[in-house]
Formats: structure tokens, sequence, C-alpha cells
């Protein structure tokens, strides 16, 4: 069933060993740690143990870290044979991710007399540029050898990092969930990527490309903890105190309202009324995308709700009407419809922190405002040209994941890497240790290609 | 398979849109961030970031958070096919209640000039009301339709606001972790839904009313969750300091006491001494519900586990001797068997309290007193009359439980909300896409119907 | 199917209830509250509310909790039919051990006036405590009834306490993370518990003993949150402020390159180059384990990132090469592989501390160093003395490990706990209601024992 060109007995740990060789070179030279995580340094200043960052970002940070691993991990299970490889190459690239991210972000994010300095929020900065590359592994899903996939990482984390430093630290930009940053960028990229290496002949996959009962419910697991996880991610690097508390809360309604309106919208949309599990799990997260840039402003939980609104029925109608289009005319494979959850509402959500910055007023923030535009706040920006600065960083940021997908997407053709052919997408049992036995049927011939009989998995 | 009256094409869309707009608008008029969570008023005082409720609550309502999602929506996951409602459901109608329960919760609560005023501790009562709403789902699983589940829930919210306010605000009773406000009153309200929509052909179904191997694994994952962050539910809300860190110790000890005299009353009730999934996923956790009152008192670990130790056995029992009762004889069929795990661990658990409470001494709680029970310490109340007032709050609860429960249930009869026929309850597929297939073979008739042929899950 | 000397009607009820009893009248009589829980003595003295211990343990806590109830449970779940055991025993055990544990460590770590007091640090004791316990129930997985395992957790609980307390208390070694008190301990313990109960016609049940494709994503929820969480369970009782940060921050990155290694590793060693779900499932935890030690200490991400790396290649190497070798030649059957994932990682990590402890400096640690090596800070002890002890400490928890198993074993050799049958070990149906229908084939006997039909699994 393998052939040689995707047998990673020799090619996996060899790209492997050297990138994480690289790595901890690379931090052996480059890594220390920050204030807040030296011994020394932290005892030097007579600081309460109390005011150290680690307890008012950490449990931020591990409610991102559930969901990176279980969340994107488990959401991505749907497929009825490709659950080994969602949980674990999702497992493999994250935390190859998590650690270039750490270099990349704190090369550009400043340097400390040559070091980079790390801590809990660098933990979360990289947990959130790795939630951009399992946001494009969506969009290749069930398509590229875990070797396609680390290339990717290693290329989308560096050009996540440069796109985060042009909006945050040359333009001001505000994009504290990351509706810009980690959303919009990370799905065009992916499905840049996915453009270019459209297979015309994926429908040869097409009877693994779908779910089953109870892998349904596994992906139910990572939606669900995405959802509820989000008011988390987004206020996890805000400014402390009200602004943490705010970005949340906000959050918390616009996926309530999301909710709402995917429900309706799949029911409405379904020709005998009945739900689709596709929109549950996906749609109903768009609000949490929506409400990335506009969170930790003074949105109110009636704007909130509005923009979670929308973004569910939004969200619906791209996995209904838009998927087949991109794919039939555009040649755009898009396994979990990342367009429709991570690209339209992180669009949707960098044009509402636009129009909510550019009203943003001393008035309504108080002294508060010092936190959330401090550009604004200190004169050197009217709040209408914090607004524009906003808009053309959406324009940026799809200008840079556009291309560099599609360099990537390029580089990712080298046949080198093992892609798994065209009769074997959506499968575990090629890059997986995976028995066969009588249980489980589901031939990986389509139905009518009689060649193999009924068989199915077993592990030994 | 899909009569008109059950299809929900239109009839959920518009429930859908019709309450979300709703709640827009009451959200819009009448909600504001409160004093955390606005960006000016927080700066107007000279408050330190670290004095943000959001550091003492927050982790607290995530765990709670994931109780209601996950922990409720995972816990009933047992049934073999209503796996997609079970979550699915429990999704949608918590997603509605937690906003509608904002503004109900928020009006009784007590408004500060014609507004609501909301930040996380709002957002812990709201997923606290939320969870009574889904006790209820419990005791209808399986036969009800989501419109009339949405109907449910927003009578109940009110009622629970109702109840809640009168009990809190009126008759100054403690209930951080609701054994009253939240499991009592969800149960019976429940209960007495379910005894009005009595079905005498349920047995119709009664092949899919059971679980098969991985459906029990899948529920696992929701009691495991829920009695993991049991300690937080009853702690999210109590008084800052030693009263939280002292609800979350006692509850925990309750409930290790609890898991211990389940298993033993599974086995010892079982004619050949195995132990029975129903009652390790339910019984478990009454020793957290009967904590709920008494939690924040000085129960001390012993008094707590002595809770949870009888609270496992009242409930096993329940579950094996007194819900074949209640069907047959009261006509109450309690899929959940609600009764056993929040009806009497409930009243257990608001008896302790009342007990507990009477001999509430300054002598034991010192100037703590005025935490747990302020009218004491302020004299203004004997220690005894606080019991009373504990036990009259039973009453109180249990009759606008019952007696909202009885007009609910008549409402929820209207034909109009598409309840599913007595021959397809339990089943996902008349609400939910769900691709039959030759796989997981469960005809939708009964064995010996003769009609259907084995057909199965698959979804596409 | 079940023998009598297997059924549990009685047995498990007399044992649950004797020692559940045992446990509160002890609390009763020797368990208070800690400062930081009791009413009284909080307020006595002019507190903030801040201050109090829960808001910097609470949420390590918790993450602790979900790792030993979920984490633990759920990756025992890849046996195909023995996950009601798995989470459910694992689930009965826990509950049980963590009340003891409080008893026995507070016994062992000093009495206030003849009482235990007990805190939410005692609370992450007595998980860390249950941990132990549950790593070595997954060297005896499959082959032992639950009576069995409360006896064994009785006993190892109370030795395990022991040499905690030589270790921490007696020879002032640290162990936040427990490479040697948690897993080397547990690993050890259970190693020689299996190897007295060692069954020489187990292949009788080697049918059983492997997994299906959905027990293999269930355990890798187990194998995901224990990944996750690992950084707060090395730093969950460390000293506060920079110790707490640095700690979870040195073993996210141990593990992030144990991953690393471990997948490079799993597909060299495959003879098709195909992953093997248990080296993923287990292997990229050993990063953590052997951080346990060390985690506290200066030890650079870039030293965490190169323990984290050689871990997960001995893991691998463990798994692939030396576990059928213990089997075979020391008739060691060990189900999980615990010498792989806890014991072989526990030694590295106990090494690698007792290194970095010899080179502590105050040039490093500055004033932070009271908070790591108390006793060198105070010039009581040099930093060189310091690492022999550590080294002297592996080699005293090796020994009563191994010792203390050693004779366990033989105590559950009593033929009076009902130990399954060789034929009947990795099997759920003997402890456990599970109905048998047409669907989930697998018979009792191997194939070719001509008897049993092929039947399945249904609950009712």
């Amino acid at each position: 069933m393998t052939d040689s060109s995707t047998n990673m007995r020799l090619k996996l740990p060899i790209v492997c060993f050297i990138l994480e060789i690289i790595l901890i070179i690379l931090f052996g030279v480059l890594v220390e740690y920050d204030h807040d995580t030296d011994a020394r340094d932290f005892h030097n200043m007579s600081h309460h143990d109390y005011e150290n960052d680690f307890y008012y970002r950490y449990p931020s940070f591990q409610d991102v870290h559930v969901m990176i691993f279980i969340g994107f991990g488990f959401l991505m299970t749907f497929l009825q044979r490709y659950g080994f490889s969602s949980v674990g190459f999702n497992f493999l690239i994250a935390a190859f991710s998590l650690q270039w991210a750490t270099l990349m972000q704190g090369f550009f994010h400043g340097m400390h007399g040559g070091k980079i300095h790390i801590g809990v929020e660098s933990m979360i900065n990289a947990d959130f540029c790795t939630g951009s590359v399992l946001i494009s592994f969506g969009a290749v899903l069930g398509k590229t050898s875990p070797i396609q996939l680390l290339i990717m990482a290693m290329f989308e984390v560096t050009l996540f990092s440069v796109n985060e430093y042009i909006l945050l630290s040359v333009l001001g930009t505000k994009d504290a969930g990351g509706s810009m940053t980690i959303h919009t960028f990370g799905a065009y990229f992916g499905l840049m990527v996915t453009r270019v290496l459209y297979r015309p002949n994926l429908d040869k996959s097409k009877h693994r490309n779908s779910s089953v009962y109870h892998s349904d419910l596994f992906a139910m697991i990572g939606t669900i903890y995405l959802w509820m996880f989000w008011p988390s991610f987004n206020s996890a690097v805000t400014a402390h105190g009200d602004d943490q508390h705010r970005t949340a809360m906000n959050t918390y309604y616009s996926l309530a309202a999301c909710t709402m309106s995917s429900y309706a919208m799949s029911a409405l949309t379904a020709h005998d009324g009945k739900l689709d599990m596709v929109h549950i799990q996906n749609a109903a997260l768009a609000g949490g995308v929506a409400a990335g840039t506009a969170g930790e402003m003074m949105l109110t939980p009636f704007g909130s709700m509005i923009v979670g609104f929308l973004a569910g029925i939004i969200s619906v109608l791209g996995y209904k009407y838009l998927t087949p289009v991109l794919e039939e005319k555009l040649k755009i494979q898009d396994t979990c419809g990342v367009n429709n959850l991570h690209g339209m509402p992180g669009i949707l959500g960098a044009i509402v922190g636009a129009v909510t910055a550019a009203v943003a007023t001393k008035d309504v923030y108080g002294e508060g405002l010092h936190d959330v535009f401090p550009l604004v706040a200190e004169g050197k920006r009217e709040a209408s040209v914090q607004g524009g600065i906003q808009a053309v960083s959406l324009a940026v940021t799809l200008g840079i994941a556009l291309i560099g997908g599609l360099i990537v997407g390029f580089i990712l053709k080298l046949p080198v890497f093992g892609a798994p052919p065209d009769t074997i997408c959506f499968e575990d049992n090629i890059y997986w240790e995976v028995m066969i036995t009588a249980a489980n049927q589901l031939p990986l011939q389509p139905p009518g290609g009689g060649v193999t009989p009924a068989v199915g998995y077993q592990c030994q």
C-alpha cells in the first residue's frame, strides 16, 4: 500500500532530527529567560510573587494550549479514517511550530542585547502562531505528507512573524485575538497552498472524504473546546485588568449569538430541515474569529452579539454555497472549509475592528484608552487614522498570505516530500501502522472499484 | 423518515432568529459593562490590575464553562444514536440560555440606573442558570424537538431567576453551589415536564434507549469533567479568599467519598456483582451536588466525606429501584435519571446546608462569619433562623419547580413544536443529517418489527 | 463468564465501604482546615484575599486533576475492550488514593498539634501521589481485579509517602515534578508487582491486548491532555513567582522537543516507515517526566530541549526493543510500557536534576537560590553535595519501589482478591455490565479457539 516515495522510514526522521537540532542550537545561542522567569532577575527587584506575569497569563495560556492541541486536533478528526493523522500530525507540526515561532517572533519582536527573552507571553504568542499553521493544515488536510506539513510550517511561521511584525510593530495595528494575523493569514495562506497543490483526480479518494457517526462525535470534542476557550484566546495577550476581562466577555457573547445563527442557517439551508454536523462543528466558532480584533475594544456585548450573529450566517452560507464553487471554479480543494471558518469571519473581524477603532474616543475609554489605543491616547494618531491603518493591515495580511502561500505551495510540490497519491488521500494507513481486520468495513477503492474486499482497521 | 411536523426547515430558523434578535435588542437597550470590564470606570479609580475580579473568577468560570458544554453535553451521549443531539442540542440551548439568563438574572439581581451591569461573575451565574436547564434537558432527553427545548429554556431560565431572586435576595439563603437553585430546581422542573409529556408508547423506541460500547466511553468524558471541575463549580461565586478555597476542598473530598460508595453500591445491587456504567457515570457525581449548599460553610472535610458517601448510596439506589417505579407508577420517563443525580442529592444538599447553617457560630467562623452568613454576623438573624430559612428555601424551590414544570410541560405539548413520534425517539436521524450505510447496524424498528433491513450510519 | 472468584457482588462493596469508613473516621480525628481554608484563621490576620494560596495553586491543581482523571484514564483506553475498566478503575483507585494520600502525606509532612492541616497544596500533593499509583496501574493493566488495585493503592500510597518523606524532608532533595518520587517510584513499583504476578499463559488473552481504531483515538485524548498540562504538573508545587513560571516553561520546551524525536524514532524503527500509535501516545510524553526534577532549576530552555529530545529517543527505543526483552527474559508483562514512559525517563530526569543541582551557583540564581536550593543558599550544603544527594535519592527511590513492589506483589497473589483468569484478561465484561450483541465482533476465545461465535458489545 505504501510505495517508496511515501515511505517515511528515513525522510521523516531526517527532517525531524535536522529541524530539532537546529532549533536546539539556536535556542542555545539566542534564547534567555525573561525577567519574570529568571531566578536572579526576578529576585533582584522588590517584587511580590503575585506580581509575576505567570499568574495573569498562565490560565489563559493553558486554555489556548488546549485549543491548539485538542481543539484543532480533534476538530479535524471528522474524517472517517484520518483520525490518527488529524490528531497526530496536528501534534507534530504544533510541537515544531511553537519552537520555531519562539525564535521567529523573538527575532522580530525585538532582541535584548542580541538575545530573545521568553516567558509566558511569548509562549502564548508561539501558540498563536502555531494556530495559524494549523488553520492552513485544515485546508490541505488529507492530501499532504507529514514532511510537507513540517516544511509548510517552517515557512508559514516565518511569514506569519513578518506579517505580525509589520502589523503590530510597524503599523501599530491592534489585533489581540488575531482576526487578521492568525485567522485571515492562516486561512488564505492555506487556501493558496491547496490551490497550488490542486489534485484533479482527488475524487478517487472521495469515498473517504466524509465522516462516520463516531468520527463526528470526536470532532465535536474539538469544536466545543475551541468554542469554550475562545474567550481566553482573544484575551490572552491584551493588557491586564479590564482589557482582559472585557475581551473575554465580548467573545463569550459573540460566540453565543453565533451559535444561534449557525443552527438557524444550517436548518434553513438544508433541503429537509435537518442540521448538518459540518455547520455546527465549524460555523458556530466563527463568532470567536470575528471578535478577534475588536474584542478588546469597547465593542459592548450588544455589538459583539451582532458580530457573532453575522459571522455564523456568513460561515454557514460559505459552507453551503461557496465551498463547492471554490472547488469547481477556482480549483481550491479546502478540506475543512477554512475559508468559511477562518477566512471570511477573519475579514469580517478585521473590518469590525477598523470601524470600532475609528470611532474610539477618550470619552468612552477614559484613561483606558492608553491600554487599547496608545498612539491615539498620546495624541500621535487620530482615531480615524487608526481605523484606516487597521483596514490597510487587512490588505497587507491578505497580500503576504496569498503570495507566501503561492511560493510555499510550489515548494511543497517537489516530489521528494512523499505526498500521498490521489487514490490514497484522507487515509491514515499510508503513514500510520493500522492493522486491517474484518470490522469497520471501508474499502480502499471506491465502491464499484471492484478490487478490494470489505476490510477495516485494527491495531496490534 | 421525517414528516412535515418534525421538519425544522422553517421552524427552527424562525425561532432562533426571533429569539436572538430579541436578545440583541434587549442587550442593546439594557446591558452595560460593569466596573471591572469598562475601560473608563476601571481606570477611574487607583486600582491595581491584579485587583480586577477577572483574576479571581475567570479560571473558575472556565471550569464551569467546561462542565456546561463538555460535561453535560457528553454525559448525555451515552445513548447509542443520540450523540449528535446530546452534544448538539446541549450546545444550542446552552448558547441561548446563557444570553437570556444574563438578562433575567440581571433584572432580578438589581439594575443600576435602569441598566444591567455584567462581568465575569454574571457570566458564571448565567452558566449556572444554563446548567439548570441542561438538567431538565436530561429528563426529557431523546423525546423533544430542538424548538421544544428552546421554549423550555426560555421559561425555565425565567422561573429559575425568580426562584433564585426569592432565595438569595429576599430570604437571604446561602446556596453558592446551587444544591437548591440549580440542581433541585432543574431536576424537579424537568421531571414535571417529562411527566406532562408522558408517552405511553415510548417502548416503540426502547431498543434505542440504551448505550453501545463507545457511546459509554464518550459519556465518561462528560462524567469525568463534571467530577473534576465540581470543586470549581461550587466555589465559583463564593466570597474571595478562604471561602473559595474551602468550598473547593470540601467538594473535592465529598466527590472522592461519593465515588467509593457509588462503586460499592453498583456492585452490591447487581445480580452478578458487575459494575453498571450508568451508576458510575452518574452516581459518582452526586457528591458534588450534595455539597452545593454547605460546601462554603465550615463543613469540614470529614463532614463533606459523609455527605458525599451518603449521596453516592442514595443515587445508586435511586437508579436501581426508584427510576423504574417512577416510570411505571408515576409515569415519569426520566431518560438520564436526573432525580437520582440532581434531585435527591440536591435535597440532601439543601438539608445538610440547613443543618450546617443552624449550628454556625462566631467561635468557629471568626470574622469569616461575615463572608458566609452576613446576616448572622451582623446580629440580624440567629443561626437557627438561618437554618430554618434554608429549609424553607428548599420548599419554595420545589414548589416553583413543580408548578413551573407543570405549566411549561403543557405549553410544550402544543403540536406545533415538532416533537418526534414515539417510534423515532432517541434518534439523531430525525433532526440531523445522518447518512445510512451498511456499517453500525441498528434498525429503526425494534428487532422483530420485520420491516427495516439492518442499516447504519455514515455522514457525507 | 464470571465465576465465583471474580464475582465482585460482596467483595468490592465490603472493601470499598471498609476503606471509606476508615478514611472518614481518620479524617474526623486527624484532619483540619489549614490557615488559608479556615474561616477564622484566614480572617485573623490582615490578609488581602488575593494573598490566599488558592489563587496561586488552584489553576495548576485543576490541570493536574485533569491529568490524573482524564489523562491517565483515557491514555489506557487504547485496549480494544478494556475502556470501561481503564477509565473506571482509574477513577476508583484515584478517588481512594487521593484521600489516603492526604492522610499519609499529612502524617509524614509534619503534623500541627496532632492534626493534619490541608489546603490546595495538600490537594496537589495527594493528586501527585495518586499519579504514582496510576503509573503502577499501567503496568498491571488488564490483569487485575478492582480489589487488587485498591489493595495495591493502599500500600503504594503508604510507601510513596515514606519515600517522599525520606527524599524531601530527610535528605533535602529537590523533586518538584516528581521524576523520582512519582515517576521512577510508580514505574518500578508497578514493574515489580507485575513481575510477581507473572502470568505464563497470558497469550490466551493476547488477541484482546491490542487496540482498535477508535480506542486509539480515545487514548489520544489522554495523551494530549497529559502533554498539554505537564507544565502545570511540574510547576504546581514549586515556590511562587519565577519558580513556577520557569518550571512551566522549561517543561513546555522539553515536551516539544520530545515530540519531535518521538516521531522521528517511531518512523525510523518501523520496518515500513509508518508511525506507531503506541509511540506517539507514550513516548511524546517522556519529556515531561524527564523535566520533573530539573524543571524548576535554571536548566534553560536549551537544556530542557536536549533533555526532552533524549527522553523521546530513549522511550521509543524502549517500546521497540526493551519491552519484548523484559517480557521474554525477565517475565515482566508491562501492559502500558510504563518502563519506557515513566521508568527510564524518570531516571534520566533524576540524573539531569543531580547534574543541574551540582552546578548551581549564586551567580546564576541570585537571591532566587533560596527558593530552589535553600540549604545551598544558606551555606549549609555545597552545590556538589546537593547533586550527590540527588543521585542518592534516585537509588533510595529505586530500592523502596522494588522492595515494596515485591512485597505488595506477593500480597496481591492471594486468591481471595478475584483476579481474572488468564483467558479473560484485558476484558471489561468480567467486571462490568456489557451486553453482548451482533456488532463489534470479537470472540472471547482467540481466533481458532473454535468455541465462541463472533459476538460483540452493547449495553442496555
